[in-house]
């Protein structure tokens, strides 16, 4: 028998695992399994979009055992298991066919992938909600808000010096942040579904947006580019090769999303330029923040944060280190980096 | 016999063990005591000015040994031993009455202190200089360079948001910073010599700049009070109570040194405003930088750093997290606080 007590240590590895993920489309999800006498024998944790989900990483790393066996096993995992086959199988039916008597799951899933633990009971399995899920809400407050709002998981980046510029009064700002940077933001890109700049961060820096490896070479899943703005775009423009991006002439951060659904971007990394950035993070959109800073005091320049609407310090926008994330906080060569999500609205 | 290698060891784990200390009126120092064979077998480092030098703090953890013993002992330390009766005794002094065989120590003393290895040696123990000195020239660059310059070791403290502001358009900057930001800040204020602010700081924010501790006691140790600027204080302003403070009727930083080496003053912390901080930066007169983030983005109003004559990139500042020291990036409640210093000079 399982006590409370387990089951609450057990949430809290499964709590802790799942920040070993990133949030985008999906949410983070940990999973514990625990034996018969509630010792966790299995964790497992969903790294993001297109791989395994936690329940799945779960039971692979439990292996193969007797049904016998498997019928005295508990699963403790922050999410309701899926019923949903999207680019992995349904984990409800994994669980079953894995034989686990019971599992104990924190917050509901109502999106499309729900039903779920309907599942697990109508195949044997026992399925209950765990009294307490605020903290596994609260893991993925910001994923949970833009699922509400019918929106993509939206992240924004910045790159600045250490006093907030973006570039020196004569425009130059190449190589402000450090390689390590880069290559942490080109891993960045390589997880989103889109990519939005600007029309002027398009035509003076011309970025091609894409997703490379440090050596170089394209990552496997390349984002779609936005361009948001009301300028024509040059044809020979380095991002507007091929078909895999579309130009939203608008200054409008929710025209942007509304065309970001439809192309079914379930994530977007909104790159800049500042005003760009600014925007989203002025609305509220910005789910989570890559804060990357270069250790140079530049004392003058275009700030990275622009928002005209700011009068006194109550207009702020508030943030915390991500608590749920291994890089909340990290050094990327002389640079750091600042993994950031908004305080939860009251 | 001790070896190159464990002399070289042996200097490593003293320059570590530096980094315990803070630099301030005096250098980061490290010492270790090894036996015949080789083995480090204590270790000591100088918390600050004020507080026993490095070797005292190795000999005392050493303990009391018999005079055959001791004899076999070799020191390392990363500055050649004072010979020089300041706030604590003569180190070389100590080091012959404990006994120790020899002493090989990586930076000779220029200072005032000098004299140490020729007291060792004329006193029975033997000094050597190591060869590699780089390492622990590097460890205090700045230290030497204000040294050399006459001038004392100027500590700059930033507090702004993430993006690089001080307040909000109308002014608003109250608690910005966390409860452990302002603790640490206090901290700070309790090791040095001496603060700066300028006249509008002082009349507009009528601070006290005493060091207090997290419970609003004072600290054993205040810092003198200086006030840079051509304006007139009112009487009755907060800092300006008792003799332990002073006006600069300047602009320039240089005067200020003057004055705090007048005053004798060899740790001097810039705390603001921005003018001020700013004004050391662009001088490069900032020996170390606390950079204090709180976690909002403002969008608006001024800028922690400004140096007007930034044209270009190649005009900024670089500096590096201070990789001598244990918290060169830290989190403070929810703040985070950089210690940097400035990259060497070529």
């Amino acid at each position: 028998m399982i006590t409370t007590q387990q089951l609450d240590a057990a949430l809290r590895t499964a709590l802790e695992t799942a920040g070993r993920g990133h949030r985008g489309a999906n949410p983070l999800v940990g999973a514990c399994v625990l034996d018969a006498e509630g010792n966790i024998i299995a964790t497992g944790f969903h790294i993001g979009a297109g791989h395994p989900h936690a329940e799945i990483d779960a039971l692979r790393r439990l292996g193969k055992m007797p049904a016998a066996k498997a019928r005295e096993l508990t699963m403790v995992v922050t999410l309701e298991p899926c019923n949903h086959t999207g680019r992995t199988g349904p984990c409800a039916q994994a669980i079953v066919e894995a034989g686990i008597g019971h599992v104990y799951y924190a917050v509901p899933d109502n999106t499309a992938a729900s039903g779920g633990a309907d599942y697990l009971r109508s195949h044997g399995t026992q399925a209950t909600q765990l009294a307490d899920s605020s903290a596994a809400k609260q893991l993925n407050h910001r994923w949970f808000i833009a699922k509400d709002e019918g929106r993509p998981f939206i992240t924004v980046k910045i790159a600045q010096s250490l006093d907030g510029r973006i570039n020196a009064p004569d425009g130059t700002s190449q190589w402000i942040t450090s390689t390590a940077s880069r290559n942490h933001a080109h891993a960045l890109r390589s997880r989103v579904d889109g990519i939005l700049v600007g029309t002027s961060t398009a035509i003076i820096d011309n970025p091609r947006l894409t997703a490379r490896t440090p050596d170089g070479q394209l990552h496997e899943h390349q984002p779609f580019r936005l361009v948001m703005g009301e300028r024509d775009l040059p044809a020979d423009l380095a991002l507007a090769q091929g078909d895999d991006w579309a130009q939203v002439r608008s200054h409008d951060v929710h025209e942007v999303i509304v065309r970001a659904n439809e192309l079914g971007l379930a994530h977007l990394l909104v790159e800049g330029g500042a005003t760009v950035a600014s925007a989203f993070i002025a609305a509220d959109l910005a789910d989570e923040i890559y804060c990357y800073q270069a250790p140079l005091l530049i004392g003058a320049g275009s700030s990275s944060v622009n928002m005209p609407n700011t009068t006194t310090l109550a207009d702020a926008r508030r943030f915390r280190l991500d608590s749920a994330s291994n890089e909340s906080l990290t050094r990327l060569g002389d640079d750091i980096a600042l993994h950031l999500e908004p305080l939860p609205r009251d």
